[in-house]
Formats: structure tokens, C-alpha cells, sequence
């Protein structure tokens, strides 16, 4: 069956793939000491304009979540993510299993709005009873969102700014920024990123990697002891290299940029193909994640040939649907899928 | 340089990578769901007959040990280890990290003695303010322990009445399980293993895979809703795959036993060289950590040509020295190892 | 100063005093095992109409909340609240800090609606991926809410038969549940809160004690080792007698509903004086808690006589400020409150 | 029935019920803001000569103890006690219910050893693997210990320099603090404390009062928002007067100095009528618990006319049983206690 569902269907790029049977004999020291790593450090730190950067290789999205924002919070803060945030909404709880509440501002297509943020963040200040209260420690936000959405810089360089005028720090969550950064409508590059977040990570397990998220640090900020911290929450690979090795692959001759724009191009091409057809955008994704609405009746059908991913209702009669590319993705596998719908079509 | 550190020095079994590149571009879904990770679980329970054992693949030592501790105790209980179990020495706290206290009993060669065990939870019950207190509510044991050695069937079938009759879970950490399964002087099967605790792992990082644990729970007793759990503590892999593949290799026509055996040999004759050579074993351990009395002057000479691990100080003028072998140990690599160590000699 | 600010601005009820002085130098033990918490305890039971209830008295309202839970919340659970409920704002996070998320549903003048309570929980059970969640581990209420609003016995019914469904337990504020037994406007007897929750607690520290909190569980249905876990939250009184004399006295000959009736008539007292001279409620809370809309001037002038609490802004003139009564408010005392405002009209 | 069995045995000290009846209408903010807290708090600084303490009023001593050391740990740091420290033995794991292990070294009749403790941070910071494992972030000693035992002078200022030469906090948990400094046999004043501490609490629970410690930062150092973190952790009391008023009451003309004096001087006197009748002292304790050794068919005998704590097992035929005096003693029931004694040993 042809499978549409998420970004993480398929294994690693083929050249992880490789650079793992050529380096796999190669004696190397564990827990993140060996030299691929270092090696990886150096390029992400290149490519992120950030000499300074502090780099910890994680295994998964959830895991790096819940250790960062655990790292950095005091016992009596929380962290501030929109209502449809990862953190808030699929990870089990994880945070909070830390301690530390989850506190919720609205969400606009999945994004932050910064000057609700600081709205928000005033309100908390002004209260009387605010040390009764949670106190707000740190921004969390996705780029690109859940929703596929991306912040544009100027609304970055915004939310930025309030969280230097409450000295908190700024955390991105990127399990998907590859896609975010090759988005062919986005002026955000990884510089602004790293310049203008206090830690944020660059997504792996979606982008190519069988594994791994590379967490930064981008002013040589990281928490005291970090890594003491990934030891404690189950958050250290004891053969560094498993992520070493990726990472290091990824950001070789640009790799891990030209995948992700492969994904989008065919994902742009997935929603041309689509409206074309005169299916209704959920929203106007900029990024690997299409929201479609689809007639229930349809999407039933379509389901014994294709898998794609339920995401909500839309009304009595239409559902919204998502569908995703992955470096993985072909034309073929895209021209597919519409043959496959325009086949029910006429039947 | 000639490392001999430790066990997770190369990458993972050529069988390993094969499957890796042969599986590569099949889509399947994620978190588990995969037929490699079925097919994987298939051959662990017939390995184990274990016809109904539920079984779940996580990524690491550290994580699977505060995972399935945290998953099994109610607030008010701890967990029972020896001094030098790994949970209480080297795992920076997870465990208490999760709220559960680690209570010690004393060790001896790295093992718990049944009696003391029984001695101790005994004088918790009959202890009159026993309610002011941590309540034991499981036991941790490591097989092969810290110090490479291994319970016999019959302490197993001890410390197993012991916590039957006291109706707490026995957990077995099995990191370097393989290891001790394949010692040439053990009476313990991975069956014994599967009828006498009710939760053990078998370890993969150490035993030729990348990474990678399989938790066990023999008779289908899996705390409830522990997908959840492993969401909630950062320890659900997205591509399942990535730990499906790898098991199902192990457990492909006695894989994991094979390459375990390997190790045995080699750990085996390592130690023969260096008795003959009249060096002092600090224990005799039967597994593949061998832990050697080396002279401090010529510990420091070795430094420069061989990698092994410090262990403890021994007395004055001598110190004890990890040598492990593994899946990835050549014959070739310990015979390097005794001509550098006689080339020193004569020196 | 005259205050109206909240209702634990006096000591105790005399009659409690005079019970410490008579019992002082009894010799008992300690931990709630002596003979006034026993009795306190039955008296409780025969009040409720629930012979079979367990009791527990801790000190405070935040530790009560936190402490019990926690003890029913597994570790994958958290608590469905509103979102003004005391747990989700004004306790510095105290559940998170056990591990537990709090889950909103919409407030309705404080209070949850039932229908909606179960649209939320028949959500979470219908999401594919809810494995990935938190799932909602029981039902918190407030009883008065945060508002001073009481639920309709039907509203509670319908509340319990939503839980009872789900089969999670359903907990009961009461930190100021005497002045909601006690209203002149209320169907709910505290029979009926022991016959539909699964636990509650009848609030002294407001209702007349120095501290202290009865925590009832009326089907003798307290979590496991529930003794030790308030020692755990360090919520365990080694004299246990400073609660059990308290709560001895104030269910001797209905003492508790005595003073929370007076309060009551005050309260109805102040309400009506504030409606006869035109001034706007805020909402029409039928408890102890007035919430009255004044003018910012008056509202300043006001501050340098009589304490209140602000509670929020109405509108870019307005303010909503708390006046509240208690077991210690005297008729004198609202007279003297009006006489001011009267005073501050006229100047 | 007579009972020696503990130290909080009957209510308040008859000073404390007085101050309740007198202050009783009198409004007072809640949380700690009123003027006897602020009294109580001035006096505390004048007994302790520390002008810029700042100090905190909780309820109990377990709920103290983790306040005060979660409020002090970073995540991977973790305290060290002694082996019999309250905070490892008898708090049901309230420690480590807020994420922190407790790091444990030898007693010596219940007091922890400089040199010991020096080694054992040594050997922490030594370890090649320090990163691995919990960092000891704070020291944890009792004064009285759980044994009745005091520091000297000396040894608490040579406990000092280490914690201030690994520049982590030293904290005394004090819940029989007054007894400790009235001892006929100690040479260390509260002053001394303050200066050698960085944290510290006054017991009143156990010293005159119904409840009640005093923490104290003596050098203004409490961690960033402790107010918050008290609330966080149930521990913040809603009429703070309830503790205001004691301490106030305490430190008003040197009444908790001297009614521990009154307590000791019993204890002395009980202590000498056990010698004098040939009863062998488990150790030669300075303070208001004492220790003496019982053969057992004498304790049996006893226990239906005194009330004492059974402590342990000290040989075949002998036990440990604990006889604690406390402000309410009289001479009259130590004498009554010897006339039982003498009693039973004619019959």
C-alpha cells in the first residue's frame, strides 16, 4: 500500500545508510565523546552562523521536549506553548511527569502570537497573587508548526523580543525544520534561528535520519550540566556515533537541505495536484504537511489503497486529512496517489 | 589505538546493516507497529517460551531501567538493589528523578544474597512505624552483574520465592544479558530467566546491535497502558523500525547467541593470557568484563597504546583495570593486546 | 482597618479555642490516632450518612488537593478541571509538581458543565492517537467554585453520572463547603456530595478552625496506604489532635453549619445593601463571596479604610473586587463597611 | 496511662494558647503577612544575631526538610546524609518524591563525620564517571540527631569547611533544635549555627508549640521565590498567625530556651535514675531522648502502665527503648515513671 501518513515511513537516506558500513568497524569512545561527533558539531555550527553553539545529539522529538525545557526551568516556572503545541497536546504528559505545568496561549494556525505572548506574560507580572501562581519560564514554539505553518522572521525577531524583555529564554522545537527551512515561501534561514533563539533543535527522525534530533545551544548557553541532565532522564546514547555518524552525513554537502527541498518541491506539487482537482485547503501549508478536506465518503475508500492520516472532522460531511512528504518521496509515488484518486473518481 | 574499554567500542553486527539496507525504503508505520518489530517479538517469546510474554523495544539501558521501575511502583515504593546496582551508582539519579527512592542491600561480587534480601524486607514489615517509611515495592537485579558475574539458577530460584512470597515484581537488568546466557560456566537459561522474573531486557547495544533494549514481561503482565508510559518518559521510538530490524536480526537463527559465544571465547582467552602471565584477577568473572590487577606504572605505560577502563583503586601500588570483549573482538585484537603488554615487559 | 478581603482574616471559633485549652495537657499519641480525631471522625460519618467513610485531616487546601491527586492518579493520568478552578491557577502549579497534568474544560461562572465534560472525555476515548495523551484520571470540582457559585443537586447527579461512566473518581473542593451547604439558595445536602463523590473534603481553615481540612472518602474507598502518601507530601500533623480536637468541636452540635449560616446572612445582608444602593453585581453569588463591580476612583478611595481583594478588570473604569464574610463577620462590621461608602458618597 | 513514648505528647505550651485567645479577632492578612510573623521573625533574628536572615514559617518538620531541599538542588545534584537521617529512614520518601536522591554515609551514633564527608565528595568529584552519576548538591545534618546526639562546636565547623570549600549548602534540620542547645553538655549556641549554616530550622512542633518550624537563611540567602516553592509544595499555611503567633509567643523572654532547659534538666534527672538502678544507657545521650537498653519480659511487663518507643532489638534478650521528656514533662511523672519501675521489679 501506498503510504502518505507521516515523514517517518522509510528508513535513512541512503547515505547514512552507508557512512554506517563504512565507519562500523572503527573503535570509537561512547556517550557522544567520539570524533563524528565533533565532526557534526563543527559543520551544524557552520551552517548555523554559530562559532559558540553547544550541540547534544538526543535520540527523539519527545525525549529532547521534555529534557530541555526540564533543564531550564526552575521548580516553580512553566512553559509557555500555544494550545496545540506537541508538548501540550501528544507527548503523554512529559513535561508535565517533569514537574513543570504546560501554560497556554491561543494558537493561530498552529502559531504563537507575539503580542499575545506578551500579553499574556504582562498579565502574569501584574497579578497580585502572582507568587501564588505558576511562574511563566520559557517560550515554546514549533517551526514549522503542527499544523505545517511557518513564523515569518519579523514575527520571530517579535516573539524574540518579548521573551529578552522577560529574560526567558526562547526554545523552537524543529522535529520538522529542515522542511520549514526549504519551504519555498519562508524568509526565515537557520541563522535568524540561531540568532534569535536561546536553544531550539534541528529535527533528524524526519528529515533523512533513521534517529536523532541535534539539540543547540547556539550561545554557548547550554544548562549546567546537560549532559548529567540527558544521563538522568534516559536521554543519553551510549554509541554517540549511532547519531554522530548521522548528523554528520546530514550536514555534509548540504544534505540534510537538499532532501527537505525535494520533499517540499513534491509537496508543493502534491497541493497544486490536489487544488487542481478542487479540493478544499484545510489551510494553506507552506511546508511537507498538507491538510485536505475530503468527503467522507471518499476518504473511506480512499483508505484501502492509500494511507494517509485522520486528522479532525470539518463538518457533518467532510473530514481533514493530512498528507506528507518525506525525503523519501518520489514524482512516481505523488503521480500515483492521483491516479489512485482519480480512479475512484470515475468509478 | 587497541580499545578494550568496554563493549559498545564499534557500531553494530554486518547482519544488522544488511537488514538496515535491505529494509530501507519498505514503509511501514511507526511506534512499533511494524512487522519487524512482530516478527521480532515472535522469535524473543519462542526463544524464551514465553508463548504469551509481552515485549517492547526501547532505546537504551539508563532509560529502560527508570522506564519500567517508575511503570511498576505506586508513589509511596522504592526499588530494592544492590549498593552497586547500576541504577543506584551510574544512572545520575533517574530512578529518584521519576520519585522513587533506591534501597540498598549489601552486595557481594556485584550480586544480591537471597537471605539478606528476605532479612531486609522482612524487617520492613515488622517494622512498627514501617508506615513512615519508603515501602520496598520491587527488586532489581543485574545479570550478568556490574562486575561481570552471574547468578546461579538456584540463587535466581531464591531471590524469585523471596519476592513471590512478597508479592513484589523481580526485575532483571539485562544489558549484557547475552553475555551471561553464553558463559561457559552458567546453569541459567534465557527460559529460567522468562519463568523466574516478571520483568527482565535483553540488552542489545552491548550485544552487537546499534542500540536497543527488549523488555520482556514473560507472562503477558505489562504494567497498564504502558505504551503510554514510554511516551511519557521520552522513550517511544518514531521509527519503530529502527529497533524491530535490529531484533529480528538478533533473533534470526540464533544471531544473538552466536555473537555472544564469540565474546565468551575471546573473554575467556583474555583471561587465561593474563593468568599465565601471572597477573591477579580481582574476581573471576565468567562473562565478557574481565577485571585485572594491573601494577600502577605499568597501567600508565598501557595508557598510550591500549584503551581499557579504570575501574578502582586496589591497594597502594596497584589498581584494578576493565578488559571486555564483545560481539566485534577479534582474536587477532587480544593477541595485539598481550604482545604490546609482553612488549612492554621486556622493555 | 476593616477587612472583607477573604475569610481566614480571625483566629478560630472560640469554642475551638476553649477545646484546646481543656485538652492541652492530654497525653496522646500522635499521627491522628488519638481519641479526638476517632471522634471527630464519627461525627463526620453520621453527618454525611456515610458509616463506612474513611477520614483523613491534613492542614491546608493546596496540600490537600495535590496530595490526594496524587494518590489517585496513575502516572499517565492527570485531572479535568475548569479553567478557574483553584488547581489550575492558584496553587504555583502543586499537582504538575507530583507529575500530573491539569486538563481544561470551560468554566460557566466557575463552575464545569456536564455535558461538556463528557464531549471532552468522549474525545479523548474516540482520538486515534490518545495513546499518545494524558488521559483524564478523574474529575475536579469546586463546591462553591472559585466564584462563590454552588452546582443544583441535578448538576452534580449529572456530573457523577458522567464519571461514574468513564469510571474515574470525581473530587470535591470544599475548602469553603460549609458556606455552600449553608446558602439560602442551594438543594445540595453534604449527604448528597458523599453519596455522588468519590472523594471531598469539608474545609475548616475558612470555616472557622485555625487550619485544617476533613478529607472524606464516604465509601471507605481511600487510595492504598493513603497514610503514608500524606506522609510522603509531607502533609502527615505529628500532633494530630491540633485537627482532630478542631474538627471534633466543629461537628459538635452542628457547630460547623452554625457559623456557616451566619456568614451566610451577612453575606446576603451585604449583597442586598450593595444592591439597594445600585451598584452591579458581578455575578449573583448565593455563598460567603460577593463579587461587586466598582468604580476605579471609589475603588481607590475605598482601599485607605476597608480591605477587599481585587479580583479583575471590568472594564476600562470598572473593577471587580471580592468582599467576603465569614464565621468572624459581625452585622456591626457591615454596617461600619457601608457607613464608609456612604461617608465616600458624600464627600 | 503515662507516656514518655515521644515529645509530642500533649498540646501547647500554655503561653501559646493565651497569645491564640488574645490575638484571636484581630484581622491579619494570611500568608505569613501579618505583624507577628514579622515580630516573631525580628526576635528570631536578635536570638540568632543574624540581622539579615530571612526566615519562613511551615508546618512540619518531613514537609520542611524536602521544601527546603528541593528548593536547594538542581535536578541531578543530590543530599547527603547519614544512613539514620530522618530524611532517608522515616519521611516515606518525601525527598525523593521531588526528583532528588539521598546520598548516604556512615552514622556515628547518629552524627556524620567531617573526614567522612570529605572523602566521600572527594571521591564523587575523582571519579572519572562523575558525569554519570548524582551530584552530592547539599549536606543534611541533625542536631539533636535521630539518636539524641550533638555536634561539637568543632566538628560543626569542620563540617562547615567542607561544605563551604565544595561551596554546597550545609543545612541542620533542627526539630528538637531547643533541646539540643540547653543540653548540659553542649558548646554550641544558636549563634554558632547561623554562622556555620546556610540553612536551618527551629523545631516547635516538638518544643512547646502545636505545630510549627522556623526556617532561617541566616545570611538572607533563601532560594530565588521559596515563598512560591512552599506553595508548590503544599506547604504554605493560609493563616500564617496560626505560626506567627507561636514563634512570637516562643521568643517572647526567652520561653523556648526555657522550657528545652526544663526538658533536659528531667532528662538528666530520668537519665540518672535509670543508671542509678543499674540500667545500661544505649548511649550516653546529652539531650531530651534517652536510650536505655531493657530486658525484654521487664519491657513487655512495663508497656501496660508507660507508654515508650520500642527502638530496636539489642540482643537475644534485650531491646532498645526510647524515653523522650518535652516541655509538658513534670518531675512528679518521672518520678511516677520510677515508682512503676521499682513497682515491677519488687513484684
Amino acid at each position: 500500500m501506498l503510504l502518505f501518513a507521516c515523514d517517518y515511513l522509510e528508513g535513512a537516506h541512503e547515505a547514512i545508510l552507508e557512512a554506517f558500513v563504512r565507519t562500523n568497524r572503527e573503535q570509537l569512545p561512547g556517550y557522544g565523546n567520539d570524533h563524528y561527533c565533533e565532526s557534526a558539531k563543527e559543520k551544524i555550527r557552520k551552517a548555523c552562523d554559530a562559532p559558540d553553539a553547544e550541540i547534544y545529539f538526543l535520540a527523539g522529538g519527545t525525549q529532547t521536549n521534555s529534557t530541555v525545557i526540564a533543564a531550564y526551568l526552575a521548580a516553580y516556572e512553566g512553559v509557555v506553548a500555544v494550545e496545540t503545541g506537541h508538548i501540550n497536546v501528544h507527548e503523554a504528559g512529559a513535561v508535565e511527569y517533569t514537574g513543570h505545568k504546560v501554560m497556554t496561549v491561543p494558537q493561530h494556525q498552529g502559531k504563537m502570537c507575539p503580542q499575545e505572548l506578551e500579553a499574556f506574560l504582562a498579565k502574569f507580572w501584574n497579578d497580585p497573587s502572582h507568587e501564588h501562581m505558576v511562574f511563566p519560564g520559557m517560550v515554546y514554539i514549533s517551526h514549522p508548526t503542527e499544523y505545517g505553518t511557518l513564523y515569518t522572521r519579523a514575527e520571530l525577531e517579535a516573539i524574540s523580543a518579548v521573551t529578552n524583555k522577560y529574560q526567558i529564554p526562547l526554545f523552537l522545537y524543529g522535529a520538522r525544520l529542515g522542511y520549514g527551512l526549504c519551504s519555498s515561501s519562508t524568509d526565515v534561514t537557520i541563522q535568524d534561528i540561531a540568532r534569535l533563539c536561546d536553544c531550539f533543535y534541528i529535527g533528524g527522525t524526519k528529515v533523512g535520519a533513521l534517529c536523532g534530533e541535534a539539540v543547540v545551544f547556539p550561545k554557548g548557553n547550554a544548562p549546567k550540566h546537560f549532559l548529567t541532565i540527558t544521563k538522568q532522564h534516559g536521554a543519553m546514547t551510549a554509541k554517540g556515533r549511532l547519531l554522530g555518524v548521522q548528523f554528520d552525513t546530514l550536514f555534509t554537502d548540504d544534505l540534510y537541505f537538499k532532501i527537505a527541498r525535494g520533499a517540499i518541491e513534491l509537496a508543493d506539487y502534491l497541493k497544486a495536484e490536489f487544488v487542481k482537482r478542487g479540493y478544499k485547503l484545510y489551510l494553506d501549508s507552506p511546508t511537507n504537511q498538507q491538510f485536505i478536506v475530503l468527503e467522507n465518503a471518499e476518504m473511506e475508500q480512499l483508505k484501502e489503497q492509500v494511507g494517509y492520516e485522520y486528522w479532525e472532522p470539518y463538518d457533518e460531511t467532510h473530514s481533514v486529512v493530512r498528507f506528507a512528504t518525506s525525503w523519501a518521496t518520489t514524482r512516481e509515488m505523488v503521480d500515483e496517489l492521483f491516479s489512485i484518486i482519480d480512479g475512484l473518481k470515475k468509478a
